[in-house]
Order: structure tokens, then sequence, then C-alpha cells
């Protein structure tokens, strides 16, 4: 078998990097060759993840078939996320958390997902299933991916399972959960330092709505006014990407991870606005709508939201 | 949560039963109400195997969101294979071991394949995983499709991880694999007490190939001649299914499980049996070509015609 290239989704985040991280090392313990790689470079988070448990960034692809048959995909298993080239390649694995929408394969092959709030909680549960060691930095930058899924175990997408392999991860990394975690989740909170389009569109993804595409992005703070200072160049933003890209809608979910609270603000079309008000019971003024209690785009944004159509 | 409907493919095999059955059986240690069901009427060797280790039938379902709202899918994972109303239903789990399909869920869900010849292959891993002990029986039905798939880890979809689950089972189940397996294998080939139709359709599933949908079944016997002193009205038979359903042929592969060698019947076009002819490396005469060595559908015989079209 040719050396198999590991990696998570396209415009990753710290669990897609970490995760083919920590699944490559396994692989390689059970004497298998396999590389981690990504389909992307990684945002500020990431960064700090990396840098506290002694990790060399990855090698960025965007194809794979020039240098190998074989692939491993963790924390994705849609087409669209994957690398370009996915058809020309046999997929050796899949593991991952999220819903399964358009794979298949042409043979059997290892296969799996669970309803965790992170992929490194499986992958946890697949090193102590094989008997594999994990070492200070692997735990280190898988309990990082935890914590940013989850949103330091207050979105709603945790589970138990994700707060007590997060525990046993601090243990084997020597840090305390909750110091580490606020430092990792404000390291990735720079507003000051990004362009209006990359508050905007840096973890945007879209979702179809009443058969047109709306764009919903998201982006965590320690202090909403961060984003609300900039608010008039911030929504000009997002409006030519409207524009530009033919959305009904983009609506931006600014998190404060202090307090677990998000304001929404949002251009698009008047029917839209009308959705949202009713989605989350408010009135929206100035392009903006208070979300309390909310910091699940997947969990508290998306499927409001996708009732009212 | 509702009780889940636990339930292998339609047209059940000795896997698909009992793989519903252990699956269930570890859901209710798990403290999941869970009941194993079956989507058809199972054949003989699969009978046997519920009588050697004292269980009663299922109960045979073809709908059932009339009744729940919550299935677990075992042995299969495409839509056109599982119970009618899947569309209505919440998959809560997949343990299986073909190839992916057309599977997809609107959320996370535990979705389980590995590469192995049986599914009760991947349960055993669980019920260790969980450290739940398995009684008895239910290592006696968990060996019995092993034995089934692999016939007697003869085919070449079994793997190291069959022999050595195979082997754990026997144990617990206080069976010698070699008796118990070739009666469990035997009492699947009575074929006097079948008509031509279920000797031609019994195991049979479609293919398309060129284009065309090409049908393909297979009988196991431990005589070969107990199929071919009845080849005239077995031929005429899957003549007549051919012009029935317009399949470009039907292609049924009478494996001798003694021996592990087959010999396949064919009628339909004669370009197909061009293409049988290349695939195989030999001649039809009288429809019939000579399979030596041949004894799994999926690796051995719909992959080389494959090749061909």
């Amino acid at each position: 078998m040719d050396k198999i290239l590991v990696f998570g989704h396209q415009n990753p985040d710290t669990d897609a990097i970490t995760s083919a991280i920590s699944y490559a090392y396994l692989l390689n313990q059970k004497g298998l060759e396999a590389e981690a790689v990504a389909l992307g470079e990684f945002g500020d988070e990431t960064a700090f993840a990396l840098k506290s448990f002694d990790q060399e960034p990855l090698r960025v692809i965007e194809t794979a078939a020039s240098e190998t048959t074989t692939i491993a995909l963790v924390d994705h298993n849609e087409s669209q996320q994957s690398v370009a080239d996915l058809k020309d390649l046999e997929v050796y694995s899949v593991v991952d958390h999220h819903k399964i929408g358009d794979f298949t394969s042409p043979a059997p092959l290892s296969f799996l997902t669970k309803p965790y709030g992170c992929t490194q909680t499986i992958l946890f549960e697949l090193f102590q299933q094989e008997g594999i060691e994990i070492p200070k930095n692997i735990a280190g930058l898988m309990l990082s991916a935890i914590i940013s899924d989850t949103l330091l175990f207050k979105s709603p997408t945790t589970t138990e399972q994700d707060k007590i392999v997060g525990e046993k991860l601090a243990a084997i990394a020597e840090v305390d959960i909750e110091t580490y975690g606020l430092d990792l989740l404000k390291s990735g909170t720079n507003v000051d330092a990004k362009s209006a389009t990359e508050i905007a569109e840096g973890d945007a993804k879209s979702f179809e709505m009443g058969g047109k595409p709306v764009r919903i992005g998201q982006i965590n703070v320690v202090d909403v006014d961060d984003v609300l200072k900039r608010k008039e160049e911030v929504l000009s933003t997002m409006q030519d990407l409207v524009t530009d890209n033919d959305y009904s809608a983009f609506f931006l979910v600014v998190t404060n991870i202090l307090t677990s609270d998000s304001e929404g603000l949002v251009v698009g079309s008047e029917d839209f606005i009308q959705h949202a008000e009713q989605a989350f019971a408010g009135k929206v003024t100035d392009n903006q709508i208070a979300l309390p209690g909310v910091v699940s785009r997947k969990k508290q944004v998306v499927p409001p939201l996708e009732k009212t159509f």
C-alpha cells in the first residue's frame, strides 16, 4: 500500500488540523506509512495550539493523486469539503463526527462516525482500543481540538464523552483545562488584526434555505464591541458578498466565548430578515439581532432558521 | 427515545438475521430498548443456526414507522436493501461490512463499517470495547454468520480478524468449528427441496454492467450434480426471469462448498456470454462454464465481469 495521506476538511479549523496529526500518528504506530497534511492554511487559534505543543505546521496540498493512491479523511466525509481529486483516490478510512453526506465507496472500508462534539474524542477511543499510548504533545493537540469544537464544553454539541476524554487528555498533556482553554479560545479572537472580509468569511458556510443559498459566518470574540465598532465596514463587506455571490442573505454570528451569548448581523432580502426574526423570536434593528445563549451554528442557528422555511 | 428496531437487509441471510439479534442484545445490555426484527423470511441455513442455539425466529416487518421512530441497520447501509419507509425514520446507528452506497443522514450518528468478511466480526469488537460478555447462544449465532459469510474461512473475503474472532466465539459457544461449520453449510444445500426459481433467485442480486442489469445468483451445494441434474429446468426458469425483467443475462454460480469450486450457468445475450468467457478465461458450452477456485460472488465473480465492460 502507498503512503496514506491523512487530512481534515478545506478551510481547516483546529479539529481538522490536529485530528490529521493524531490519526497519522496512530496509523504510524500500527506500522502503516502515513503523513498528516492540510487542505488549506489555518487560523490564529490553530497556530496557538500547534505552538503550545511544539508541532510544526502541516504541508498544504490541493490534490493528492500526484503523490499517492491512498488517503484517510478526518473531521469530514463530504466530497465538496475534501481534496479536489477525491474520486481518483482510494479512501483507506474515515473518522468523523459530522452527518453523512455524499460519501460512497467502490469497496468496503473502515468508516467511523460518532455523534460527539469533536473528532478527537473518537480518536481517543481508537487509541484506547488499539492499546497505543498517547504522547504528551499529541494529547495537548487533541485536547485543543475538543476545547475549540465545544467552546470549552459550553456548546450544546458537547457530549458527556467529550468532557471525560478532555479531562483524560488534560492529565496526559499536563495542562489546566480552564486556563489553557481560555488562552486557546482567546488566541483566535484577535479581531483588530482581521480585515472585514476575514471577519465575515473566515468560517462562513453556505446553506440552502427556501431554495436559495444563505451564507452564515461565525466569529468568536471576548468582547462583541471588537466587531460592532466596525459594524458599518463589516455590513458593507457582507452586502458585497451577497451581491457578488447571489446569496439571499449573509448572517454573521458574533459569539462572546466568555458569556456564551451572540449578536447576529444580517444583510439581504426582506424575506430572509423576517425569517430570522421568527427563528430567533426577536427584532432586527439596524441589521442586528440579539442571540442570547446562542454559541453553536450547527445546533442553534441553522436548525431554527431552516424550520421557518 | 423510542424502542430501536434492529434489522439486516431484505432477503436476509444468516449474517443479516443473527447480527440483528446480537446487536439488539448489545444495545439491551447498554440499557437501551431494542428489538431484533427481519425484513423477510430466511432460508434453511439460517433456520439451522437458530435451532442449534435455541433462538426463536424473528418477527418479519416491511415498514417500521408505524411502530417506532428509531432504527438501527446491520449488515447493510443502502436504502434499496433496507426497510421500505427508511426515509421516515431516524437511524440510530449502522454496523456493516459492505461498501458504502447511498446512505446519508440529517445529523451525526454512530456509523461503523469495516472491511471484514462478516458483520459479526465487527460486533464482536463492539462487545469487547463495551466490556459486555457474550452469552453462549449469542456466540453460537455470531459464529454461524462468520462461517456462512466466509464459507468456513475459504472465501477470499475472509480476513485474519474473522478467523481470530471465529475461534474465540467457537470457544464460548463450545462447538468444534469444522464439524459445526460443515453441518451448517450443508444445511443450506438441500437442493432437492427447492423449486427451480428458488435455486436461481434465492440469493440473486442485480448488477449494472455495460448499461444493462445483469442478474447474478449463487447457490451452495455439496454436489454440483444436485443442480446439474435439473439443468434444463433451471435454465428455462432463468430464461423466463431474463425475459420478464429485461435482464441482459442471468448468471447462476453453483458453488461446491466442499471443494471450493463452482460451475456457472448462463442464459442471455450473446454479448454477455462473450464477456463471461473473457472474464473467466473459459468457454461457455451448453450454457455452462467451469469456475475453478471461485467461491465469492463479491470478490471473484462481479469484479472480473465488470472489468470486461
